[in-house]
């Protein structure tokens, strides 16, 4: 129970029949965090992944890439879908996984003074997500329809490349290429969020504002314009933003527009002739791509992924040169649907929590464009994803089994 | 007289005793030109000039690297330093060089205007600067004190590297290794002015202007503070500087403070923690760099060359950090000392032009240093320095000749 010895790399997963849940929980995330998975690595976890879910009886399984989806069919009126990728960030000195005593000076502070007395499971994907993943594993065992009945049809999606590129994406694939693989009322992605509800997310575009000038020697500067001191007044107009904070659906979304880069000039002696500021606007839920993009470069800009620069006709960077580099929509939280008010209900009772709006943006953007309501919902404290230090405090993994089962069961 | 043909390069120097003065000044230079002198490769040509030189036996010859320096000891009151690099920029398809007859459509219109049924030397350094050297050469060899008695004893500087880094700058090696090989009373350097005068020169520093600010997801923009924001203030101090024009000694100098370069952020996705924007400040010789730099940042700033970031205490960019990169002096043009005074009226006299400010940093400014006041005065338009089609009509060369002469030798 408390071998703070490496725990070797699992090549199987599962857990002792005679074993209880907190026992066959901390089992399978140990199993799973042992597997190496960085992205681009998730091969090993996947087929020890589609191994266990084989099975299991009640399931059909389908595989695409290194993306699993396993569902029931147990004929009832609604569908949820259960989301969790099995890739990490990169490893920094923390993996393999280790079990960590009450008393260890690896555990957080803030870790032990909020779970006296507990051990932790510190390693690399410790809440970012394979402890969301191993609940959801030990779920698909458990929701067999015979022991326990669930109330809906499951679907389970362990899917890779989550933490890379966009196009790498494993969910993004899979609504491409199996659209019928990913249908149901309503989503659950187990990103970190202590145990709270985060929904939706915000949108985000990226774009240069780009300024132009001629060249000159700087000896000789009144026979050049420096684009660089054309761009003061794009760095006033971001300098002045105030962030909005806006109420979609009951949550409220913080707006943010930002230069993340600058970049100008050839030479030290020459007047430089174009200036770019990069620009990052994260807007709400309340605004379409569309919306978005009337608001910094005007509605008829024309400036579109690839086509080059155009002038900005109205917005905040009127006038300059407007390039567009990336974007996403945003998602609605779909905190009114049913199905979300009854968990949002329950999280509340279990954990004195109300649902909070997602900032970043998140795979729950998938699914509001399949139309399909989602939400984030998961075992450890989104503050240490990614961190080196990331770790689990154990009885996060039963409250997070607890609130799901109870929800999925109870009618 | 006419030969289109490429001119062979040259290996021996000089012009046959029986030659008007207007085919030794052709010969010279087309010897010379014919002589493949890029920076780092000015070997062959500054043995030619050595050997040349010390066939004249009023001159003591001396050379450092490939630095010639050639003086006569007349026992004069006064001495007059004629100094040229021997180097040119790369070579652009115009080498080697040629004489283009009248009609030629390589002579430029310009310079087929103004020297209408001319001949002309086309290929690299036409202008910048073998004539000018062409016609010290000439007058090396024609100012020996028994034919032609000069009114002041000469040296004669023919230095490699002067266009690329000053740390490879053969004067300035010179001055720093044999400074008692550069003395006189007043300097000229053959830069190309179309033979008027452009005297003195402005200073340069440059230097980064610095904000910091704390790295966020941008995502989180409110947890971080943005490096890029705070530098809108950098940029409307320099869209709101004007130019000033300073009169220093009768001569009209144009100041310039320019943002050449701007940087700042490390992901697209991440509040930047740093921005440095790049400033290059132009100084009228009315300023020291120590009064340049108090304008800037303050006089007890603090900021030198290579000891890293200080806050600017004063000037225009008070409050931001700063830190230096690169700083030359400004040379006074010496307007007022007699020698020049002289000339200019000679010059006056032969071109109609009026003395000029010289606005870039050249090698006057290795003489102010020295306390010797030099201007720049040489054959050739600086319009045409470093181009592809870099010519010079051959009239120029006993203009020049014709000036220097008439001012070395009267009294």
């Amino acid at each position: 129970m408390t071998d703070e010895l490496a725990i070797q790399t699992a090549t199987e997963l599962g857990f002792d029949a005679s074993a209880t849940r907190e026992q066959a929980l901390a089992d399978l995330l140990a199993q799973i965090m042992g597997a190496y998975s960085v992205s681009d690595n998730e091969g090993p976890l996947a087929d020890a992944i589609e191994q266990f879910l084989h099975k299991q009886s009640h399931l059909t399984v389908h595989r695409h890439g290194d993306t699993v989806v396993a569902s029931t069919s147990f004929g009832l009126p609604q569908r949820v879908i259960l989301a969790g990728h099995i890739d990490t960030v990169p490893v920094i000195d923390n993996f393999p996984p280790r079990w960590l005593n009450p008393g260890d000076p690896l555990i957080r502070e803030d870790v032990a003074a909020a779970h006296p007395g507990e051990r932790v499971l510190w390693g690399r994907g410790a809440t970012d997500m394979k402890s969301s993943d191993a609940v959801m594993l030990y779920l698909a065992a458990a929701l067999d329809g015979e022991h326990v009945a669930p109330a809906y049809d499951l679907t389970y999606v362990f899917y890779d490349h989550e933490e890379v590129a966009a196009e790498k994406n494993g969910l993004r694939k899979v609504v491409e290429t199996h659209p019928d693989w990913i249908t149901g009322n309503f989503a659950i992605i187990g990103e970190p969020t202590d145990c709270g509800i985060e929904g939706g997310c915000n949108g985000t575009i990226r774009f240069d504002v780009i300024t132009h000038g001629v060249a000159a020697h700087s000896a000789r500067a009144w026979m050049g314009v420096n684009a660089i001191h054309k761009a003061a007044d794009i760095l006033n107009r971001l300098a002045a933003y105030q962030p909005a904070d806006v109420l979609v659906d009951g949550l409220v979304y913080r707006e943010g527009v930002n230069a993340t880069l600058i970049s100008g000039g050839k030479g030290t002696n020459v007047i430089p002739d174009e200036c770019r500021v990069h620009v990052n606007y994260r807007f709400a839920p309340d605004k379409t791509i569309a919306d978005a993009k009337a608001l910094m470069m005007g509605a008829d800009c024309g400036a579109e992924l690839g086509n080059g620069e155009h002038e900005a006709t109205g917005g905040m960077f009127a006038g300059f040169g407007i390039e567009m580099a990336d974007e996403s929509p945003s998602a609605r939280p779909g905190m009114d649907s049913p199905l979300a008010v009854s968990l949002a209900k329950l999280v509340k009772e279990r954990t004195g929590r109300d649902p909070l709006a997602k900032l970043g943006w998140t795979d729950v953007a998938r699914f509001a464009i399949l139309g399909i309501p989602a939400v984030n919902l998961g075992a450890g404290s989104p503050l240490l994803a990614h961190k080196h230090d990331e770790q689990l405090p154990e009885s996060e993994l039963a409250l997070l089994a607890d609130i799901l089962t109870q929800w999925l069961v109870a009618r």
